[in-house]
């Protein structure tokens, strides 16, 4: 047993609280049910949770969290090694793979630099990222962090850490979501979709 | 392992999810939160709740989920045997405990009646409450269950069930709320709270 206290309801009502926007009202809704509810729900959710912790690890390559390292994206044969997508988590990944319509290799930086948070260049993957490019065959890589405030100042680090590899950089559109109403967008995805404007004639930018 | 498929990162999902208000959208999140963090995180949860499971119980008397049987409310000698509170949850017992103010034992439903959600009288606790209500100790019965539309349909089983043994019945007041502005407050509170208004002469009603 790893808790800290005796209290066990007290133990899982700070245990529960470690998840992302827990605090100690819905970590105490979350406990309480679980106590309710017949024993092999707990049971389930802490076996879940001891395997998955067991099992799932980051890629070293790619830092993708997966159960194989390095993980099926990485040693896939059809891949295209000449294109290299970074996002922040490997939960974006997975969105970009459900798109299926990209077929390089992925690097996953496990966040965003977001100073408020603490969180600087050096506790994500840009190490690994540089001594990637560096191995010479990735030719271009598409920067496929958030359009937010923390993703935009990590893609531009990013900028600035590769351009000297000469490697081609860029950076995900973004816009008026696709099947959205105008009149609903918010004015700053508004005015950067008027300014990423694309031509529709034959002389494209 | 309790798992049924063999996708480490599905089952955790799929566990999480059984979570009160959580889908897949949430477990998913807080799957890949733990996967990131430290594995003492996920392993402190784990443990905190197969601890928690294994040592925690409703009390045989009054159904208060707690690590003695029975609980140190029912054994206490210090609390009045005349008056019994009727909650729906331990939650909301450990809310009336912590104002202070009520010095009886209590009965917990472990839910209200909801036809909707397919919970019928006999999911909760009314042959306990019954049976200890005829043991002839208890002199007045507080209703404590919630005042919304599962709360009142619970206080008014409660009610008809019990007025054959002649105990006294009440229900806490509902109105708006210590501290509130009356101009926030929902029209259904406020009717509520003059329809139940109290005379403050010396003639209460």
């Amino acid at each position: 047993m790893k808790a800290s206290g005796d209290d066990p309801l007290s133990n899982l009502i700070r245990a529960l609280r470690h998840l992302p926007g827990v605090g100690e009202k819905t970590a105490t809704r979350f406990a309480f049910f679980l106590l309710r509810e017949p024993p092999s729900v707990a049971n389930d959710v802490a076996a879940a949770l001891a395997d998955a912790r067991a099992r799932i690890a980051p890629c070293e390559r790619c830092g993708h969290l997966t159960e194989r390292n390095p993980c099926t994206i990485c040693v896939s044969p059809t891949r295209d090694d000449a294109t290299l997508c970074v996002v922040e988590t490997s939960q974006d990944l997975l969105a970009i793979e459900r798109t299926g319509a990209y077929r390089g290799r992925y690097h996953v930086l496990h966040g965003a630099i977001a100073p408020v948070d603490g969180v600087g260049p050096e506790d994500l993957t840009f190490g690994a990222l540089l001594a990637r490019v560096k191995e010479g065959s990735i030719r271009e890589m598409i920067l496929a962090t958030s359009p937010s405030v923390e993703g935009e100042a990590t893609a531009l680090y990013a900028e600035r850490l590769l351009a000297p590899t000469g490697v081609a950089i860029s950076r995900i559109a973004s816009g008026v979501p696709v099947g959205a109403s105008l009149e609903y967008t918010d004015p700053t995805t508004l005015e950067q979709s008027l300014a990423a404007r694309t031509r529709r004639s034959s002389d494209r930018r």
